[in-house]
């Protein structure tokens, strides 16, 4: 008899009653008598378990089921019962269970409770409990909703490379890669590597950010965007940054920075709305064991009207307040997490677009405002976290740009292909970077996020 | 007024019919009188472009209109007409045009036919040209197709990891990721490089494939996939070698090889059905100006049942075929894509599945079949391509693998993580990898991997 699946049972109790079913699964728990035990079985397609009920009476290895320790696959056939009456909503009556694989009794995933940390060391185990089952489903499911809302609007999914050898992308925070044999470097006669044997003929990194690439696409798909690993080889060792993390980086153009903060906001919206419908399982764990409160801040972003307001008036908000900040506010500084949360939590209550930064302190790409002072920037501060996305429109002048580039120390033939761009048909475009691993921390209100990635690589660790 | 997106005229005209609309887009062609004058716009949301007719009579700056060049950016308002009589369904009747952005006479894409071969060093402006905005667009709407018939299954979608330090994935293929400086390594007492210095204080490289981990998870959630970019550090220059790809490599417990060629044949079969729904117009330009007979062998594959054969019978169905192979066919070799296509599109005419193949020619971790000298592989052969997915069901039994490992120089201490799989609830399961880009290749009937990437990454070139 073909497998139904857990999740089948619970979202189609109605369709599976009273009949015969054979289930697969592992033992998360198994207590029982003499004559008879439960075991609760979970097969993985659901976070919550079924319950099986099993009887000396009708199973011939009675007591081979009563010793399968936690983590043994079965696969169980019997009748499945619902109890209305009972604190789980049905059963399964066991008529045969078969042991499908054993498990040994060093286990270390028993049941009791584990550190963060310990889990973290058998990354290999931890889907299994309840906390990263929820978290890695969840995480699954927003990549997908994030899918769904892109092409639903007819954005085109764009795969920017990984592996770079342009200089565009500031080098100092960037892992190099490379085949040369690191033991036998071959060198000029400046006695500096030769760049010319490596693999691509020049020195090459892992991408920071697919922007630049993607804003290529825009330009002759409109709207398009990235969804792929990016890399900071940053020695901080915090609990928001990892060294390897997935960026969403949607480029849209004829759009100007209102357009960006409409489709930044939809976005939210959708994935947290998505998730609440299709996790509510999850969500519940979520906001009973790890953030009590977490519904409440997600509610709260779904039936907001986000608001709009420029770093000026943010600046003169935060001075006003009379709050004693830790860093004193005045304009040109960059707004750190403190002022942003204040913002967002104190004075607004919500979701919180900041527009129209001092171009001192944002990227060189950011279209000049009129001002000649601040660059067309929106960054999204949420309550409990601060900034989650940081968008803008770009600088589609050319001679602009090129004044821009010179400012920070590079050339115009640098960036050939960027500034080829602002020749051909260059509108006006904006786009945002959302940090997956952030959004997934923020929506399950996991705390670190060594803790949603599913083999974390961080400083001196890149275990599995 | 609010844009209209090109895709919209066209599947949904009778809703514009004979009202007044803006459409933002590029000029692709603009040829004309001294009194009215045509262009084809394209916005990028669609393959095809809309006609514009402007005149004299009607605009202000009808010679600026008349002069726009190939890839300057209009904003176009006017009355859109539908037009069963002419060449093109529909147009639009212009009354105000503006431009947005202006193009150089330098433009590099005229309109004429350029070579696969210039059109690569304009990686970022090739995606204007027709062929290539009908690969790309497809190549999203494949990724998307991909991920919706996992997720409508049930399906987990799993990161792995892009940097790893394990040296469970055979090495010799990695690239090396590093932030030592390349000028000035660190080296121990032995001359040798002293990797503990570096980031992740080991030697790191950049992964060949997620498996390994994606088993990881699907004992965990039964149903798993990854879909990720994969590295291959090999010096070939051929149309289907890239250094960075993309695959999608689902994982499934409790799952035979049978389950593991439903599971593919289902998938390839819903992905082509997804594209010809969706992408009808790309499909029709590729089935006239890049691959005669295309949308045949995509059709075929849809309407077929999938063979399935052992290596064994493949082997004598090639010795027994009386065709002249530059490789000899004998038990033990490895078919090459001469006796695979022989296979697929001589003998049977559809796909087909060849399964049980010698253990010394397939990896390590393939479940060992009970004649002891075969494993539980099974590959799929399409017609045109030869070899387009790779599947098996994984070695679950301590033993073997163990004894499988040691026999390939490692020993179970190098994959002590995945021996755990092995010890703790270790059932059957089985999975498939599927290049994403060469699934591309053979959906557009593109001839070189180079032109399915955006950016193509190969030796020596690693541009944009």
């Amino acid at each position: 008899m073909k497998d139904v699946e857990v999740k089948s049972l619970y979202r189609e109790s109605l369709l599976h009653a009273d009949s015969e079913i054979t289930v697969s699964g592992w033992v998360r728990t198994n207590r029982g008598s003499n004559k008879f035990g439960f075991i609760e079985l979970n097969d993985g397609s659901f976070f919550k378990s079924v319950q099986v009920v099993y009887e000396a009476e009708f199973l011939d290895n009675f007591e081979e089921i009563a010793k399968a320790p936690i983590s043994a696959a079965l696969k169980v056939t019997g009748t499945f019962v619902l109890t209305p009456d009972a604190k789980q909503p049905f059963e399964i009556k066991a008529k045969k269970i078969v042991i499908e694989a054993g498990s040994d009794p060093d286990y270390p995933l028993q049941k009791k409770r584990h550190s963060m940390e310990f889990l973290r060391e058998i990354a290999h185990l931890r889907p299994r409990s309840n906390t990263f089952s929820a978290v890695f489903r969840v995480r699954s499911m927003v990549a997908y909703a994030i899918h769904k809302f892109f092409q639903d609007k007819n954005f085109v999914y764009v795969h920017t490379p990984i592996i770079t050898a342009s200089d565009c992308e500031g080098a100092g925070e960037m892992f190099k890669v490379t085949t040369l044999d690191m033991n036998d470097l071959p060198k000029g006669d400046d006695g500096k590597v030769e760049y010319s044997d490596d693999f691509f003929g020049k020195e090459a990194g892992l991408t920071v950010s697919g922007q630049l690439e993607a804003e290529t696409f825009a330009l002759a798909f409109r709207n398009v965007y990235t969804f792929g690993p990016t890399f900071r080889a940053e020695n901080s060792n915090t609990a928001r940054h990892a060294s390897e993390f997935w960026m969403i980086e949607p480029e849209m153009a004829f759009a100007e920075l209102a357009d960006n903060m409409d489709t930044a906001e939809a976005m939210m919206k959708y994935i947290i709305n998505y998730v609440m419908e299709n996790a509510p399982e999850e969500m519940e764990f979520f906001n009973k064991f790890i953030d009590k409160g977490l519904i409440d801040r997600l509610s709260n972003i779904i039936n907001s009207d986000f608001e709009r307001i420029s770093y000026t008036e943010a600046v003169d908000l935060l001075q006003k307040s009379g709050e004693q900040f830790q860093y004193p506010v005045q304009w040109g500084i960059d707004l750190q997490t403190e002022h942003e949360r204040y913002l967002t939590e104190k004075i607004y209550k919500k979701p919180v677009f900041v527009t129209d930064y001092p171009k001192e302190i944002k990227a060189f790409y950011m279209r000049l405002n009129d001002d000649n002072k601040t660059v067309a920037a929106c960054d999204l501060l949420v309550p409990g976290v601060g900034e989650i996305i940081g968008g803008s429109q770009r600088e589609e002048r050319y001679d602009v740009l090129k004044e821009r580039i010179e400012e920070i120390g590079m050339t115009e033939e640098d960036y050939w292909w960027y500034m080829d761009l602002r020749k051909y048909g260059g509108v006006k475009h904006s786009g945002y970077g959302l940090g997956f691993d952030r959004i997934i921390m923020y929506i399950t209100g996991m705390g670190n996020i060594r803790d949603v990635l599913p083999f974390p690589r961080t400083p001196k660790s890149a275990e599995f």
